[in-house]
């Protein structure tokens, strides 16, 4: 499959995630010549558009750029098209089909991407196997799955038994724009591609490990969707998952994509099964109130877990995970701190307590990692004080960090899923989620709380961590 | 002895180290209200000077501090005597005595400091004894004598004998003023006021340690000194030993003077008696052609040496040590160089190999811990680049560092000993120094070379560790 000419298709056009997303991705990877020799993007949507239509409502958007380059622009729209058709028509697949034999003039690779509406995810599935548009032969055909994938675990296994009557697990890309991130792909680097960092990584030396990811947004036009998903399917299941699996897996032998999602795997596979007693579930005030949100709504914005992962390394280590829109702060930080030192050379005044070294990994905003640790306070003859060792990666490399999905397109035309997630990863990871559900469905769960918006969620929140004589932190952006 | 009423006796008070260091450091002692409830200043040289004249000749020193304070100072001065005598007459250490009586009015304590030629110590320490001068009863009698200690180990032992017929151990405080410093009693706190670094000191982690100290200065006006001396008496012997004792000791339990001076001594005893064909020496060109110094002079003015701790956690971990007059910066720096990753997930670019992690501490200037270490390129699929997390005295704390000599100062007054060198520690690092150097005088040694003043030594310091597979790094001040 070395064949050089490639049409990205891409389902549901006329969609904000092409014209915020997709099209100024590939058009970087345009100007970065990272693209095939010989490419084109097929939109395709119900809309009544045109080629001209289309090029001009990308254009408006990629001219947003603070770099756009205008000749260039011209050059790319040259190969954006739009296809008029219906999501479950046959016949409109079967135009889709041939105009895209015509465009390629002959045998060419094609990336569909669904760019729609979960609810036509198998629709649209079926009607590409039904069309034929999903045999490979000897050009590929892969298929690009946003989140979120399945409403719950029974879904997405649904989900994955359509796809499997059409493609092969390995035509397969379920994106999670998270693990596309320089930030999150940085985690496997920095563990890795270090030797210092390793031999520390375990419940011998780590306390426990925070995982964040707050919005400061609120639902805002999303409410229709939102109130149907909410926090746990919304975030935990995919960005948090992946996070927790990437700073726990074990080392993988290689970077080829089953390799990682292997270990990925074997770390939800771990996951002992979340008591419903540490979780906190919460909806900001004025949730329910919202246009479009039911107002007996049961839907969390914000919740926080508890979770252990039962294998060598992690036994017994929490890892504590919250996430919520209307947050005090827009920030994604994996938090690890270490034990405190067994054995002190020197008495601390009294009432002093050693801090304990923590590793913020900071994801975004202020991406970078800081590294906590203890020096002794001049002029004394023995305080300490915790102070900072930073790395930001806005000081060591120019320009801004590449959107995740620049590099999410070229792996997936690339045939590289590692950043991609597999079948088996994305229904462990809702069994997760189900649990947690189901939990808060029963008697005994913990009530829904409410929070001042602005805020880092419910007092329980700090209770959980509290209860274990630890507390929540932030530390990116901090200095 | 808790008698707040202390005299400081400092013998040599016309020298340079009055007016540059000791003043100043107990001036600002006082004015920090460090120094006990009573106390004086007393001054005894030879000259012909009085109260009025080496307070005047301490204040224009004094009074080039940025934050001089000529009221404080006013106060201060009150307390400054002088007492003219010789060094060797016992009259004159009778009169002192006297003197000092009827100034305390009572009990008091007094630290009799030796700013004097070396050649004096013996001597002086024998007059303080048969004045009776060196008795303690209910108030300390304590000693601080300067380096250098002795001239080999043969002296070494021979003063010390001399010493303990005047003084025990407990009441002698052997200076070595790099103790004082505030970044090397952080190598302490760095290591067992941190849980992370102590599980990976060890030669598991560690490739290999380097210690550098460089001065930029020529010999200048010591050259009658240095040429006796050189750079393996005036540097290896006591700063180098102590920052490598720092870096390689085991975790004392406390930190009184003799649990940390036991481990310390426990380093150099492990030492690995040093094979000549792992030392490099030389002098910079134009050094014998120095006023002062004999023209064939083989004292060597630079040297790098490989050393061994041969004890359970060191085995075979090299400790390149160098230090030099006349070299291309002004520099104190550790550096831990730590083994590459054991494995690596990802295939590197051809011909790229991975950097390993680097620990770099910045001893001076430039005060603080730079960790290097391996980030992901931004826009590369797996590129890997070395980053630096830095940390910094001077962005962390306010004010200036204080002066090495106001700790130690106010240690010996206090009674602890910690950062002062033991008997043993000082015997067993003369026989290192020994030990090259009689290598030196034998055949086979390797010739006395030349570098240019300005660089970093002969290439020949270079090839000490590129026979190795290693070479010489700087990083303080880099960033």
């Amino acid at each position: 499959m070395n064949n050089d000419n490639t049409s990205i298709v891409i389902l549901g056009a006329t969609g904000d995630l092409t014209s915020r997303k997709l099209v100024p991705a590939l058009f970087s990877l345009y100007r970065r010549e990272k693209l095939p020799a010989e490419w084109r993007i097929v939109g395709y949507a119900r809309r009544e558009w045109d080629d001209a239509f289309f090029r001009e409502t990308l254009r408006s958007w990629a001219e947003k750029a603070a770099d756009f380059d205008a000749a260039a622009w011209e050059r790319f729209a040259e190969r954006l098209h739009y296809v008029r058709g219906d999501l479950t028509s046959p016949d409109d697949y079967r135009s889709l089909n041939a105009a895209l034999d015509r465009m390629e003039a002959g045998e060419a690779n094609r990336l569909y991407y669904l760019a729609i509406s979960p609810e036509y995810y198998e629709a649209v599935i079926e009607q590409l196997r039904d069309a034929g548009m999903a045999n490979e032969t000897e050009t590929y055909r892969r298929i690009v799955i946003e989140k979120p994938f399945g409403y719950d675990l029974a879904s997405a296994v649904a989900l994955n038994r359509t796809l499997h009557r059409a493609f092969s697990e390995g035509q397969v890309y379920r994106i999670d724009h998270y693990l596309g991130k320089e930030t999150v792909q940085n985690l496997l680097f920095f563990r890795f591609a270090n030797a210092i960092f390793e031999p520390i990584w375990n419940r011998n030396y780590i306390d426990h490990v925070q995982i964040t990811v707050a919005e400061t947004v609120d639902v805002e036009h999303r409410a229709g969707y939102y109130d149907k998903s909410g926090v746990m399917r919304d975030m935990f299941q995919n960005h948090l998952m992946q996070l927790l699996s990437l700073v726990a897996l074990e080392p993988p032998a290689s970077s080829d994509a089953n390799s990682l999602r292997n270990e990925k795997v074997k770390v939800l596979r771990a996951l002992r099964p979340v008591a419903i007693t540490d979780t906190v579930r919460a909806q900001y005030a004025g949730y329910t109130a919202t246009a479009g949100i039911d107002p007996a709504s049961a839907t969390p914005t914000f919740a926080a877990i508890k979770l252990f992962v039962d294998n060598w390394r992690w036994m017994d280590v929490p890892f504590y995970l919250r996430s919520g829109k209307a947050m005090a702060k827009k920030v994604s930080e994996i938090v690890v701190q270490f034990r405190r030192p067994p054995h002190l050379f020197f008495n601390l005044p009294p009432g002093k307590k050693l801090h304990p070294n923590i590793l913020s990994m900071c994801i975004q905003p202020d991406e970078g990692i800081h590294l906590r640790f203890q020096a002794k306070v001049p002029n004394s003859p023995n305080e300490v004080q915790p102070v900072v060792m930073e790395f930001h990666f806005s000081s060591t490399f120019e320009g801004a960090l590449p959107d995740a999905y620049e590099r999410l397109l070229l792996d997936a035309m690339q045939g590289d899923a590692a950043l991609f997630t597999r079948e088996d990863e994305i229904e462990l990871s809702w069994r997760m989620i189900d649990n947690v559900l189901a939990g808060w469905a029963s008697p005994g769960a913990p009530p829904m709380l409410t929070y001042a918006p602005g805020t880092w969620g419910p007092d329980d929140a700090e209770m959980l961590l509290a209860d274990d004589g630890r507390r929540w932190r932030i530390h990116c952006g901090e200095h």
